[in-house]
């Protein structure tokens, strides 16, 4: 896209009501749908500044910290990738070296690393009922430290992942399908199989299929959900999802399986997750620090998770999707059968043929961070983005 | 405040003679007081350019290496947050991840990360006699390094915090006092009162008390000590103070109860830290590899601390200070009773009125920080600054 | 050296035809004559740059990864440097925190950690036979990545340790050479004994004897290479050796002892290494995660080791060499007799004398990086260097 391209995008962008200055991106249901589209445009357009060389820097130093309180590849790299995109500098909060277990509270914790800090990134999703309420509490103590004078300024917290919500996942995901699609109108009426699948290795978080079904049912789309018995999602998710359907003119309902999900879907998102009790009893003991008990756990709820091996996103199932040629959608790493395990969620050939889908999908998650960035701490992202443009200074010299 | 006060503060920098350019600041009592004075002054003016939205930073990159031997937050963010600040990058020298543990020399270690390096920040606390040796002998390194022409420049070493001394914490203590009375001259003839208070956790260092002592007493304070029988400081320090403050026409002396310390004080400063005694039978312990009685040790430690539970700062003893408003200060983490345990330092209400103001002392730290990496780096600091201030472009676009 | 100097260094650049942009720089020996050239010209062009306080910042962010999967100081740091002195925002990958010991695919870590990536470092050592493959499993997978449109940009690979080849420690020793003798003309002719030496630590990789003798041979030296029985080099990089003597007009022999290859040689390189069939034994171990054998087998190979302690660098040893002035070299950290260890690879004298020498050769290393970053990465790196030149902007404001 040439700048004259980019510069619609921004004068898009200026049309539009946001409400995201000087506050937190934790819940996609949280926001309004011009906060959600404002996210999507500033993605887009910070994407497309990259692929034109253009410098988008807002910031020159300031901290953006992350607290990753679970392993992650891609979404560490996704935040510090974003924060270098925009001038700030990565730190990471590792509570192994600081006064954390010292018993420090959180809200002195979360201004202490603040004060020349414009974001901090979180994934909590090990405790269920938890991840959610500890952002909270980082986010109500920086807005006091903001409120009370002590912070010079009011980070925004950004959710990389909590029991809830995945929203940088669910974000990129659907970046990925308007620009599969060609337009959030296109996804009206498509047909989106969020299904769970068999997994041989941890048990995984929530997060991303209640994200899909929260926020896909925004856009008219009819979204199916589909899991063995047990593995419920939160309730409270469940009824977001059929409100938004509701609202939206797209549907939601649950079916029993995977075939039954799969038929005719224009789009498919087989994937692992834990028994929502597994989850619940892992936290206690977790909680009370029982190690054996929760690895003992966790070999209970793999084995339970064995039951359901036929869960599995064969070229066979994709048989049953739309024209056997729904698209493949997956927020990696997968568990791909002959592959990275003897059985999984996914065939071989069926991933193979999604890869370079899927590799793009994740690539707008650093550009969704990057905008979530931008729309909570620029007052202004349109003026802001529209004079970095029209400066055009060169991301890196040719 | 605007361009042009801040532009009266770097005139008055200007006029100082100071000495720290191609130096290290390791304690405080080795700093004449015009250096002093000068990491204050380009303290407040970083402190104001970051207010007033003007990019303060001299480097283009470049490092800051920060080695920590123990544990940290603020310490390690404020010193993140100071390279960041002033356009270094931040590099950690984890020992654990190094050729360290293959028995390299200090001296050669010093060398090899300092080819590009302006600031070496090296927290080590642990070992009474050694933490101050090991700085010295980095200092000394890399001085060495830099006369044979083995270093391009001659990178600074910054005590994070010594078994000696914690001099960025002090000399943040006394930003907050200067802020708080305005100015160094009110500070003649007030009151403060160094008091150890009773902890459960962990053997605290000794250097923020010996810092404050030795500090204050160089501005016409009235310093008063106060711990139990057991937790004297290192006999050098308090020569110190007894020195400075009959210079300063202040004075220093040493009473038995934190009532008497605490009567009639215009601020108080509560804080635990270990038994002399055994901090030194630790470190013989820690050397000789000998953890299980290191962990005992501790033990003892702790249980020699509970016999001084009386020692907290409540509302009952800062009624005996001046008015009985006395200013609580505190380096934090600080250990509140019914917060972070059981029986602490403070009580709760006592912190919770004072808690703002702790955490604007903590804030001065990493301009502190900033400050000493600015007055050893750069040949004429005023020159430098005056010259990012008149340029004045934005730290952030707007 | 003036901006002048510089110019010509940059002109000389520009008259070369090079082929590393877009590449990886993985071997030495896969390199032409003119690349190596272009390499050390831009590790001359950025040191001068440095030194003559001139931003070489082709880039405004973006990543420079390391992965590291052995203990390092100074490649680290080193990386790190030349990631700041260029521009680029340094990450580091750790495996432990990240989705790889969830069995993840290198492809599919290769892209996810490179949308805004331009270098990726990785040192890879500990596995015969297995650490070069990694490197070019991670370079066909973003080269793939780069082709499918997947990445915006082709991240290089840079190899800073494997089993076979050193390459940014050869080449930082090349520019030793090159700046002690005043070019490359006079090496031709000199002879440098690359030998064995005995260490009492642990068992050292082959890459730096095996990278010596690959890079020297290529500039008419005379490479003399000794070790005692069981201490073979892989048998590739010997072929690989003598052919470069043969056509560069210098020579590769092997003699039996230290003293032999020492007689009459310019330059000396004593450094220890492992036994082959113990390296290889030991990967076949640590595949099988069998950590109580490998330690037996390091000790078994230090048992080994300990019957060659004559092999020591010592006054008498260097004695043979011409004129008893040879240069000694070394990668460091160095093995120190009554330094670091009781009886090492070289006496306390010996490398006295030659500290400051080896700290300069160790320097080279941070602008072999940084110039095999700037060759890889820039499509034409004469015509960059030579703008930042003549734009001239200041490192760091004085």
């Amino acid at each position: 896209m040439d700048k004259a391209g980019i510069k619609k995008l921004v004068d898009e962008l200026a049309g539009l009501k946001t409400g995201l200055y000087q506050k937190d991106f934790l819940l996609t249901w949280k926001q309004t749908a011009e906060d959600l589209r404002a996210v999507m445009l500033v993605t887009e357009i910070l994407e497309e500044m990259y692929r034109a060389n253009i410098k988008a820097r807002p910031f020159n130093g300031g901290l953006a910290v992350a607290n990753f309180r679970d392993k992650s590849t891609r979404t560490r790299f996704s935040f510090a990738s974003a924060a270098s995109l925009l001038g700030l500098n990565h730190m990471d909060l590792d509570e192994q070296k600081s006064q954390v277990s010292h018993g420090e509270t959180v809200r002195e914790t979360a201004n202490m690393i603040s004060f020349v800090t414009e974001i901090i990134g979180i994934r909590d999703d090990m405790f269920v009922g938890e991840g959610h309420e500890y952002m909270w509490e980082v986010s109500e103590s920086v807005e006091q430290g903001y409120k009370d004078g002590v912070l010079p300024q009011r980070p925004a917290v950004i959710n990389l992942q909590c029991d809830r919500d995945h929203p940088t996942q669910s974000m990129a995901d659907l970046m990925h399908l308007y620009k599969t699609y060609g337009g959030l109108e296109a996804l009206k009426g498509k047909t989106i199989a969020m299904t769970w699948a068999y997994s041989p290795s941890y048990g995984k978080p929530l997060s991303v299929p209640q994200g899909i079904i929260g926020l896909m049912t925004r856009y008219g789309m009819n979204v199916v959900l589909a899991h063995p018995e047990g593995y419920d999602l939160q309730p409270e998710t469940l009824e977001i999802a059929a409100r938004h359907a509701k609202a939206s003119g797209g549907s939601f309902k649950k079916v029993e399986s995977m075939e039954e999900a799969f038929r005719g879907a224009d789009i498919v998102y087989p994937k692992s997750w834990a028994p929502f009790s597994v989850m619940k009893k892992r936290t206690e003991l977790l909680r009370a620090g029982k190690g054996k008990e929760v690895e003992a756990l966790e070999k209970e709820g793999l084995a339970i998770n064995a039951k359901f091996k036929s869960w599995e996103c064969t070229e066979k199932m994709m048989g049953l999707t739309k024209d056997g040629k729904a698209l493949y959608m997956h927020c990696l790493p997968a568990d791909i059968t002959d592959v990275s395990c003897a059985a999984g969620e996914v065939a071989k050939t069926v991933f193979d043929r999604y890869r370079n889908p899927t590799y793009k999908e994740a690539e707008h998650k650093l550009y969704v961070i990057a905008a979530m960035m931008a729309m909570t701490r620029l007052e202004n992202p349109a003026r802001t983005l529209g004079d970095l443009l029209a400066k055009g200074e060169p991301r890196r010299l040719l």
